[in-house]
């Protein structure tokens, strides 16, 4: 049986493992991203081994593939490289499916899904949640939105490096849920901060703190992951305020549009602004904490 | 050998199952409690198979024992209890230990602290984590303050009930590492309720939500076990707003003092106070959904 033709468009800290763990499932993977390097590298890296080239535009990457995988950082960054002159839907062919990984806003995800559709071109919203170290064990949690029939298509594809695919609804249900997933993980890290900093306030050893209230109510991935390494400082590595903060955007924007009332991720979202403007957009999103103890 | 003789002041939904727990641990137990109905309850559960009666006031329970736990409502009911002319303090015998295990401020702790040891009487502040339910299965989480040598004399007596019990530092420390246990819990209730409300909003299926997001970086203790509930309109259980938003005043109060910053739990403490206002303050502590869906 010869492999199916997957293009892979977008070789972030994401975008990079997902389209490896496709390479080695027995897809045959053509890569495109923005900066040539990386998509040289990934050949590289994966070529030898697995199969797969690299192509000059989201376009040719897409000609001829069953299946167009993306990964990019915002709305702005995938309607370029969606609906571009040379652009993913400009080379997709009929019958094929556009799978988008991007956490973006449900609106840009029905907006791709129309213009796709009018071409005769499956499309499902698909974000993810795992992180970078998600990606790479080949780990995600993965939400999708699209019909029925394009989730049937594209499920195998997204398994290759994923621990869970899950159909939640038509399109745009996917990034509906991931932004569910952000809502409440942006407030609970400032839930944590707000207890790390009284902790170090009142005197108590914040790590062991985190050890006896960690087995009860309180207890949550943050505390587990982000309560010591906050107190300690340790802000260089993990989830990026810059991208805490865009997600947040889509999510108030949204709930602008849903009628939902968010108070807590308002507050939060402005926190990410202020750790912005004090040139820590680059830093974990647990450095809420610092805000609080530097202020 | 001869039975630990002990004292419980305050049968609650938690002092009743832990003063139980103490009898069946071997302890020898007087119990008093401000409605005498449930004393003479206690006793007739208890007494038969393992000994135990109950005293008038809480001078006369005190009286003898070697070890005296309270488990009250606020630091009002603490202060009464401790303090007054038929309280603890004045039936307790030198070189005696008291417990408290009210979640109470870090002040009253000090307090009485202090005139038990113009007394020559121990004490510990340590409070709970792990509600009813805990209390019942004598499974809680003892976090405590106090001197080592007192929480030495007085670990056995809390073990009885726990599946944990930590010296977190000298008095106060105990209600200190409660106040950060709360902070955290409470902003991240929030953060689910507006994850929900967000969620029905846009018209997912919200239980499925919870299934596919509790696997990752927005797991936690409150999503596994609310998050279904409250979208289910279930609120008939748990831990009251109205304990809550005595918790959460302690910690404001304690923040103005130590110098913690905690926007969002002052938010927070807010909504229960709307909560309460609409009458709601008997409710499990995860209403604050019922607030943002309702209003």
């Amino acid at each position: 049986m010869s492999k199916t033709k997957a293009a892979f468009i977008g070789l972030g800290n994401m975008g990079y493992p997902m389209a490896g763990h496709l390479a080695k499932a027995d897809f045959d993977v053509t890569v495109y991203n923005r900066t040539v390097k990386k998509a040289d590298d990934w050949v590289k890296e994966y070529a030898g081994e697995h199969g797969g080239s690299s192509a000059e535009t989201p376009a040719k990457a897409a000609d001829g593939a069953d299946i167009v995988l993306t990964c990019v950082g915002n709305d702005d960054d995938l309607r370029a490289i969606m609906l571009g002159e040379d652009g993913v839907l400009a080379g997709t062919g009929k019958g094929a499916l556009v799978i988008d990984h991007t956490t973006a806003s449900a609106i840009v995800a029905r907006e791709i899904a129309e213009q796709a559709a009018a071409k005769g071109i499956g499309f499902l919203d698909a974000p993810v949640s795992g992180g970078q170290e998600g990606a790479q064990k080949g780990q995600l949690t993965v939400m999708v939105g699209g019909s029925e029939e394009d989730f049937a298509k594209g499920e195998a594809a997204m398994q290759s490096f994923a621990k869970a695919v899950t159909h939640m609804g038509p399109v745009g249900s996917g990034q509906l849920t991931k932004m569910v997933n952000q809502i409440t993980c942006a407030s609970a890290i400032q839930a944590l901060a707000e207890g790390m900093n009284f902790a170090v306030k009142s005197g108590l050893d914040a790590h062991q703190v985190v050890d006896v209230i960690s087995k009860g109510a309180a207890q949550s991935w943050q505390m587990e992951n982000r309560g010591k390494t906050m107190v300690d400082g340790k802000f260089d590595f993990g989830f990026a305020c810059d991208w805490m903060r865009k997600d947040l955007d889509i999510c108030l924007d949204e709930a602008r549009a849903n009628g939902a009332q968010l108070p807590l991720t308002a507050l939060v979202e402005s926190f990410y602004a202020r750790i912005q403007n004090q040139g820590g957009g680059r830093l974990d999103n647990s450095a809420l904490f610092k805000l609080l103890n530097d202020a």
